[in-house]
């Protein structure tokens, strides 16, 4: 046991309560006939909240962890102390890159005899532990060698590199019992077009994600293949720029029904788009798997990676989800980092707190709102005009047909109102 | 002859002349072995030029024209002004929506009999005309009808309205010997999620494009349908959101070898993309049709629609353009306004002609650059890595044998200089 | 009595109701020792309730409104109208331009002849309205006159015609016993650099400025002079445009304490900032006066002006105008527009009914904040340390001695976290 | 003699050439009366190019630079570094911050006295150097201690520590002959207003500011200070927002006199701005000092400080800055990073070179445009109806004797073409 959660205890349900402890996250409750830790399975990110420095462009590390270090002791500290918060916080799942749990080695060998030996602790910490894996992936973005990048880097010794790296984390990814194994393409992209031959990554890209879902079939590997889109940030073009243009690249290399996507709120931000659509979108192409939820400072362009704090908007991005059916092998990862002036332990457990709760309040929001029924009700009534067999039939027709009968009918359409604000009245009673 | 351009002469190639006249485009002028005029294939946007009242979201109209007005007689006028500056100009091409051209009648009937009136003076005029159609168009965003979209409406009645404009357009586009046919989803999008059926109207989308498919077949149209992207204004979110987004919905309804993108370097800026990015894209992805020329303001959020001033931006985008084998059926549209200050006669044709020049300036230094040859040398040199036998087995290769091969090479990759402000530096040589 | 809003009754206070009805707002509510609707004194904005068609920048008008059109037969109608809603709303404010109430005449004379006309309307409704005014302003920017400027114009004319519009809208607004008056510089601002002269506009906005200040005291109007900031829009550059912004004009013409800011979410949000910044930086300055509520979408790049409907945005808005000691002259002003799809009365009374339960839910968790204290007891106690004498002293000491006594201190600060996520989990208590 | 430039000669100028050369910067050519050099005066930035490793927010260094690592040692072969490129350049300035030059050391003490040692260093170098120190300034943003500010921090000692940073900065500059001293506030702004006194953190920001001015007399220093505004990043929101916003707060404390700006290309656009508006407004406010010449891309929301490589762009930048006059003691200074991906030293080399020769096209375009005169021609004729004494007598009237002026005159102002398009056709024939 270390000591650095030192006087804080395990978090309980404890609505009214000034101390820690969850507000609204009951994880018994049961909603939509499911328990809420069921609905919402939460899934702590090794990386903001145990990995990261502190550091921002213009300045370096602010947090002081006894476990920072490119040590294998500091590694092995580093993992009781995540497993200590991971039981705190009573969370059901954590999500791992490899870079973030082991140094690195001198060699490639080093580093994956390092990543293995964690590997034995988590699958130790795994036998007591209520928290599962949520999902494996592989850091080919942070090391120097991804500078230009992993499977779309020009020299193909870093194409087998990575894909050497990627095969080592699905494995342990696979031993873990991992339901998901994300892919997130930090570097599959550009700074400059001058440099870049574009067609040529674009099929260097596809090829490397066949090999992935090949090798997830060869080894039996039964949790989903989840790509995460960003449009920008580390690069000035990322390949997977969002959730459509994933959906183009899966088409083009016949993946669609293998790979699904893990959508970050933050990205959906960068990309021009909401939460909400993102996951709308997906569920209409039928590629939803998983979220990072975390949140974007909408005054700044880049990505913050804040912990979610306005339920109205998580409450949206639920409703999605719910409206899609829920969580199968996804969950909601807090792929979020504090502050980097909120330096101590103790705000680090109140984050995740307050994301918990501010996830459940939007969940239940949700299922109220559906189980409510008047918003559905209003987005069937609106297109009912389609649903005549002549509407229908139209829709198979031609613009020939279509034109003669329509100047014979000399119909003259009347606009309808869309009722949006009337709409968002009704989202205010829930939320 | 109408009296709006008097004292404007038919512009001339007459580099260091302070008048009304060329500095830069040649039409004749030869380029990597074809004359500048078919390189650049230039095309006036009726719209913008002859239709836009000078509003803005804070003031109506600026621009005081004789042929504004909703009557045949300002119609005829209108077409009378269009046909004399494109031979002041001397532009090979132009394109219009229906709306442009006619007033808006009390019926569908009625709006149509007034479109093929003006479509047989076009005809007429055309005949002892240099200029050509580049492409038509439906207006189907600027009506009350279309406030919820067009195919993607919730009333049938709209989709049959929509499919019948297309009809007539596309008829009026072939009778022209127009050379493309172009689709602009303006209100194919939605304002708010809460009263959106998203995959129904996909699918709608999907429907209407395929019928415009079959019908050019049927119509014996020899000329590209072309899809315009853009991510969002007018309404919040737009399906056909970019080049990547467009080609995914075009591999979903199958119609990836049926349908090209006609790109907008504004639209481009507003999904957070460069011009050339999305030139470059619908290359790799093999949609490229034609462009929308003009310029947004990088400092203001929305479409600004400006005539191009930059040439060092333009030589980028013509050389993703030469580079992927230069124009077929499409070309270079001004999709530009003037600024609502902009009132004269002598400004309209000023921005035209400082435009002209900006692309052959921008076209003229992207040829110089291919033929030079450092850029695309210095590219195949980064990729140079990929072309042994060895790099090429193992995109076919799988994962395990990958890293079974790698772990026994024990290699380390040495990342080698991107050299992008060499290359900037090279650029600059042209520009 | 107009048929308008035809069974539509007057909105009472009535939680849990599922027609027309506030679930949060009572005016008669007291909190923090005042009744709510004396804190949030709300008002109706006449141009977009009433004025404005639906239009945008692909479309023109969606509205059908029985008043459109410029005839005075059509301005008594509007006027009827408008008062209705205010019953119907029992807001107690008001707020217009004068092209918003009266059709343009054909000179300056016949205007401002139709403009009196509608105030004499006014003033013998507000007779029995319990509808007061809480700013007058004039429109000084959507005619074509405008379109280079009003007071920033490089033709003295519209100087002229400004100064004399902006004069008969003071008397009227003190006439009407307007409690503020606003200027906004839609067109104060330019479109290039190229063709403006920076320095003498600013001084012939300072110089205009000046004169609205001495007519005010000339003619005994006891109400606040306020200026509302926004960064661009229509123009490129707006001269107004931010609040610190405002401030340094103000201190630059020396009349920072006669004139105040009204502040508007939606430019707060185009300026980059947020909309409590922009009311902290005003307090801070001493320049606070009034704000226009409404909302901007955050993935649109220009001013949507949306009914407000995040009640934890809002919550923080009024947490900074509570904080700053609340409202003397100012208001709550609408300054938002429907949907152009939300076509029906019942879309305007429920966006407006809407937007006064979030504020009203906004006002009270702002208000339960502040009672509590506990982000205030963190606020002071996080700068405690300079309550000593010493920290004192050091601020009006010098560079060397402040040196040289830390040299002999050896002294090695040490960081304390800033609790962001702990005070954002206790502002989520509140809302 | 390091090895680090081995191979490379001192860039002549030498048009044609394929190699290391300048293409557009003669230092000798004369340009309106003064040769270019001390027209453009450039400076290179110590941190950027020396002490920057390559990282981003996704990953770590990626320049193995032979003098990387906390040492003096690895101080002193910088310095050996830095003026052999001084040298090869031919700059005829240099920037520093005190933390890019020496190690830190253990203690405030230990980290001056490796400070002074290296500005010993200097000094002796720049007796047979021609590079001189244009500015010198102390970084307040890195190490962590800043985290929450430095003059603006809630921690007295800290602001104890940065004024007797400033001290030793400020005198170092003095020492070495700086021609101006640089304070930017990365710092001095709030991640959250939630834990933050605005009110008393502008104060004291305003404190350490005049005690900065006062030590300059107190020491004969006779450069100027200046402020780089910046909007945001590293924190959410920097007091110095933008050049209006430090012209507000420069009043507020009575020192609009002392202290003028250095502005930053980069800066200007993440504040909502164009560089030539800064650059413009400076002037107009009297407060223009010197600028930080680099570039940001458009597709990001963040500060990528990338070298200049847009002529047009620059000649605008340069146009506003000849016609205030040109550069007194500020200069052109380089605040430019390689991209990370160019790893070598001719990268280096070859980012500088560009970087002068773009600004040399820019000013030698800008001065033609000034030397031709149209430009000028056509800003004076816009405004020229100013010029009638009744028009100049308006300015200092009042609103009611106008408004009774105007309403007898009957006048009816017609808009008059704003000829942007025009004027840009005329800029495009000199860049
Ligand atoms: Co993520
Ligand atoms: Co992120
Ligand atoms: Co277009
Ligand atoms: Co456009
Ligand atoms: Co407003
Ligand atoms: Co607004
Ligand atoms: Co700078
Ligand atoms: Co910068």
């Amino acid at each position: 046991m270390s000591d650095f959660f030192k006087g804080i205890d395990r978090l309980a349900y404890n609505p009214g309560s000034d101390g820690l402890a969850f507000q609204h996250y009951n994880p018994d409750e049961v909603v939509m006939g499911k328990r809420l830790e069921d609905h919402l399975r939460f899934a702590v990110a090794y990386w903001h909240s145990f990995a990261w420095p502190g550091g921002d462009p213009f300045g370096g590390q602010t947090f002081d962890r006894p476990w920072f270090g490119e040590s294998m002791e500091a590694a092995r500290l580093k993992a009781d102390v995540a497993f200590e918060m991971f039981d705190l916080l009573q969370v059901p799942y954590f999500c791992f890159h490899d870079a973030d749990i082991r140094p690195e080695g001198a060699t490639f060998v080093e580093s994956l005899r390092n990543f293995e030996e964690i590997i034995d602790i988590f699958e130790a910490k795994m036998e007591t532990s209520k928290t599962k894996l949520l999902w494996g992936t592989a850091n080919l973005f942070s090391h120097r060698r991804f500078m230009s990048g992993a499977a779309t880097n020009p020299d193909p010794d870093v194409f087998a590199w990575s894909a050497a790296t990627i095969k080592t984390c699905m494995d342990a990814t696979h031993r873990l019992g991992g339901e998901n194994y994300v892919l997130w393409g930090g570097r599959e992209g550009y700074e400059t077009l001058l440099n870049t031959d574009l067609s040529r990554e674009l099929e260097q890209m596809g090829r490397m994600l066949a090999m992935v879902v090949d090798y997830k079939h060869k080894i039996g590997f039964k949790g989903a293949i989840l790509i995460e889109p960003k449009p920008q940030e580390p690069t000035k073009h990322q390949y997977d720029y969002d959730v459509a243009t994933v959906y183009g690249n899966l088409k083009r290399f016949g993946l669609e029904k293998e790979v699904q996507v893990n959508i970050e709120q933050g990205h959906a931000i960068l990309a021009g788009h909401s939460f909400e659509h993102e996951i709308a979108t997906a569920n209409a192409l039928g590629i939803f798997g998983s979220i990072d939820m975390n949140r974007n400072d909408y005054q700044s362009g880049w990505d913050t990676d804040q912990f979610p704090n306005n339920v109205p908007e998580v409450a949206l991005a639920y409703y999605e989800i719910l409206k899609g059916g829920g969580f199968t092998s996804g969950g909601t990862n807090f792929d979020a980092k504090l502050r980097r002036q909120s330096l101590d332990a103790v705000d680090l457990i109140a984050a995740h707190a307050g994301a918990m709760d501010t996830c459940a309040r939007g969940l239940k929001a949700a299922a109220a709102m559906l189980e409510d029924g008047s918003l559905e009700d209003a987005r069937r009534a609106r297109y009912a005009g389609w649903d005549t067999p002549k509407a229908q039939k139209m829709l198979t027709s031609d613009l020939a047909t279509i034109a003669a009968q329509f100047e014979a009918d000399d119909i003259k359409p009347e606009p309808v109102s869309g009722r949006q604000e009337v709409l968002e009245n009704i989202v205010n009673r829930f939320v």
